[in-house]
């Protein structure tokens, strides 16, 4: 099966295309280019949220859900669970992932750091999609400090 | 598991976002928009050739690589087989996928028909990837008559 790396090679595929006729070189076109993405994630997210094993979808508390993005969410889409997952008890969530799989083939060297963004862009969208099919609505972004250790924080809004 | 999910709703949502900026309105937008579509599979699918299990890459004949596509590599995208292969014994081959998943989810009518050119392109890129991979030129092309049947015609370039 190599499903798994269709989905990497599909993915690095829509970063390069949308890097290189997307943007102006400037942050303006960069900003645009990273929009997109978050956008195109957060509707698969969504979709994604849907198919996922309706038995688990019986949460009682925001942890709960966290917990099932950390797992079956993971799990479907990069064949492994998160590492660890913190909150703070008042709606924000750090989940971290030690060796994110669309890092994992980029050098490690620190010049390289300032090129991640672009490659988490879309799970943030993802993550946001299916907290919303889910019924929660959230800010997610994403920092590396270093390859391929990255965390997701999600803020929960309240509404 | 949800990855045939993930790789189609990705796959819809590069399409859409595909036809959403980069298109004029007229047959030159979405000319381009095919090509990058094409380029986009052509890449994946070199990607997937050299990844795919390599103790089938002794092949002797032309028509073998064309049954590893039909078995290994619709395998490993859709997870089912090609419905039948057919060649002239000249160079052309026409693989044919009675119901190719990412037109299954299309309403059946005539009128979609037309829209259906921009669910093949990547494919067609993927096929013509994993060839080149191989070390094989080709031209690949696809055609419905109608939905979800979609025929994918192959023809080999001789150096």
């Amino acid at each position: 099966m190599a499903d798994a790396a269709l989905f990497e090679f599909l993915h690095t595929e829509m970063v390069a295309e949308l890097w290189a006729h997307h943007s102006d070189p400037g942050p303006g076109g960069q900003k645009m280019s990273l929009c997109v993405l978050e956008g195109m994630g957060f509707r698969v997210g969504q979709a994604l949220g849907e198919r996922l094993p309706q038995e688990t979808l019986a949460f009682r508390e925001e942890l709960d859900v966290l917990k099932f993005l950390c797992k079956d969410l993971w799990v479907a889409v990069f064949q492994k669970q998160m590492d660890s997952l913190r909150t703070n008890h008042q709606g924000t969530y750090v989940l971290q992932d030690n060796s994110f799989p669309l890092l994992i083939r980029m050098a490690s060297g620190l010049q390289y750091l300032e090129e991640a963004p672009k490659f988490l862009t879309f799970t943030c969208g993802l993550l946001r999609g299916t907290l919303s099919t889910l019924g929660i609505k959230s800010l997610v972004t994403a920092s590396v400090a270093s390859l391929p250790t990255c965390k997701f924080q999600v803020v929960i809004q309240k509404t």
